[in-house]
């Protein structure tokens, strides 16, 4: 038995990422590779550099795709249950950046009955999650995409689209197969049991579009791999190239929950959180600090188990140099729990407005940045 | 174990329809239900009274509604796989007429996906499926439809409206339901599991579009009915009334077999059959006459296993009067199969040749009997 599972649909326990390679079949993001991006980005992203994106599928052949002159695009999603989290924000931000420095087209899917499919809540309705959605879609615009190098779609209003791309996948995938892959019971519903046939059209969408086989690059958590697991065979049986993948660790609960969930008010920052909302979570978030001050300043915390430092690490300092400084002064004893909180509060804050300013922007023009139906 | 099955997918043996009422637990179109239609509709469709139409749900149901002036719409469809036969009219005909006999809206769904997902045939794609589906929506129009009364969709071009109408559906239909009821296994591929939620939205789409209850009638081939059984408490649960239904017999192959197949090249009469090819058909068809001309003269045929009789009975000869003749005829002896397929030829091709000229005629306005994508 391990100690930790991590499935599309659960993540339980604390995460052995490297197990997880293993057991995934994906290979370490390691140094060559970071260093072949780096050559052709002008700078290796923190996330990458930081092991934040620790594994991949293909990323050694798409970059080999990309120097050939052959371009790729990048495809990511959200699935909208509740408000988005600033953990939804590590696919999005890694999938701004590599539009911006490999000039590459993004599609998001934001599968908006994927969660009424699968979550037995009766309070979960399909008009809720459209109007989610939508929200999202202000979101994740906000991030900086280039609305002529973007397509945010939704599963169904963009149906005409994908349903049909979909029944192609779904008829190479079997229920035994999926059953497996996902743990699904005969108890399943039929409707769970097609999703992933619509989260496996993105990896070749923009092949269709433009009647040409286009390489695909996909930034996503590491628990939504099994979905491509699943189809990158049937992908390239369809005739399209097999997706790229690039493989994030879950941006931890800041009171120590190996992911962040966005169900889970408390332990959970959302885009949408006012100033007190974030410095009251943030003051009960979980640090790595001894259990008095006395012995903090003696001994020192450790910063791999505060969700503070993680924070920082994770999404809130991009600067390594930084980012070390506040490392240190955790190991060192010299900051306390309280001090601490309040500058990533403060950190946290400021991201916030400055994106809530963005998002005001966007919204006037976001048909710009969505997927003609 | 029975000498005959029907599936949704498979029709063998001789069907004994009245074992299927029980089976099925659906209820006879008995003589009460024809007189309420009919002092409505002022005559009985010839397939009723002839209990081509043998069976039906919810039909008094249905007709209290009509009578309360609440109207019902009509639902049926066909999925393409090759070239329309005569037998598939059987469904559209009598949505024709319940059109115009009961003022209803007529709904037909193409589900241009279906048998892609269900046939292992790698000649079966979804580009050559779709081309068909436009020829039998053409074939379809062509019936005498009131196109400003009329919405024929497909799958696939309306999947914008189809889509999420059947995850709705799909959410309360388990895989052990339909892994039953339709004859699926563990190696079942997942947009066939998936696909009968988009059968069942036919049954409310009307009351979707139009944000009110409205009753539903489908004319169908007794093999569809699974569909319904497995949806009826699904819609009903969604908050729409739980669909009408007719029930019709099998229309034979020539050659006696119990249901015509469009795939039997020999067996089936396509309604572009040229003259000749009609002839040819039918001279082979198979009669219940006796071995030799002397021994017909003498003992008579059967009229219940003559192909040609029963083509004149299902389709081809509305008139009882005149039915009732040809039937005596074979019964006599005085009627040799020879001329009797030579009358049936001319018969059927009497029909085609008005049905191509129709067919010429909608084609220039098609998209008026096309729901909008």
């Amino acid at each position: 038995m391990e100690n930790f599972n991590v499935t599309a649909y659960e993540v339980k326990g604390t995460v052995d990422y490297e197990k997880l390679e293993g057991k995934f079949g994906i290979m370490p993001l390691d140094r060559r590779l970071q260093e072949r991006m780096e050559a052709i980005a002008g700078e290796n992203h923190f996330m990458i550099r930081r092991g934040i994106y620790f594994a991949q599928r293909e990323l050694g052949w798409l970059l080999d795709q990309y120097e050939k002159g052959n371009g790729f695009y990048v495809y990511t999603g959200i699935a909208p249950s509740g408000r988005m989290t600033v953990a939804h924000l590590l696919p999005f931000m890694m999938a701004q950046w590599l539009q911006e420095k490999f000039d590459a087209d993004v599609y998001i899917q934001i599968p908006d009955e994927e969660k009424f499919l699968i979550k037995n809540d009766p309070k979960i309705t399909l008009e809720g999650i459209n109007k989610l959605a939508h929200e999202d879609a202000l979101d994740i615009a906000a991030l900086g995409f280039n609305p002529k190098k973007t397509k945010i779609y939704l599963n169904t209003e963009n149906a005409g689209t994908i349903y049909k791309q979909a029944v192609r996948v779904a008829k190479r995938i079997t229920f035994s197969t999926i059953k497996d892959a996902f743990g699904f019971t005969n108890e399943t519903n039929i409707g769970a049991l097609f999703y992933t046939s619509t989260q496996a059209v993105g990896t070749f969408i923009k092949s269709v579009e433009e009647g040409r086989n286009i390489p695909c690059l996909i930034p996503l958590g590491v628990d939504q791999d099994v979905h491509f697991r699943v189809a990158r065979d049937v992908v390239e049986k369809l005739g399209y190239y097999k997706p790229a993948i690039m493989h994030s660790r879950f941006l931890p609960g800041l009171r120590g929950e190996p992911k962040m969930s966005s169900s889970d008010e408390n332990g959970a920052i959302y885009l949408s959180d006012r100033k007190e909302e974030v410095e009251r979570k943030v003051n009960r978030a979980l640090t790595g600090q001894q259990s008095t001050a006395e012995l903090q300043r003696k001994y020192g915390g450790d910063p791999d188990k505060c969700s503070v430092c993680q924070y920082y690490k994770y999404l809130f300092e991009p600067d390594d140099a930084a980012l070390e400084k506040i490392f240190a002064a955790e190991r060192g004893g010299s900051m306390l729990a309280g001090e601490h909180k309040k500058a990533l509060s403060a950190r946290i804050n400021k991201f916030l407005e400055k994106h809530r300013a963005e998002r005001e922007r966007v919204e006037g023009h976001i048909d710009d940045f969505m997927m003609k139906a």
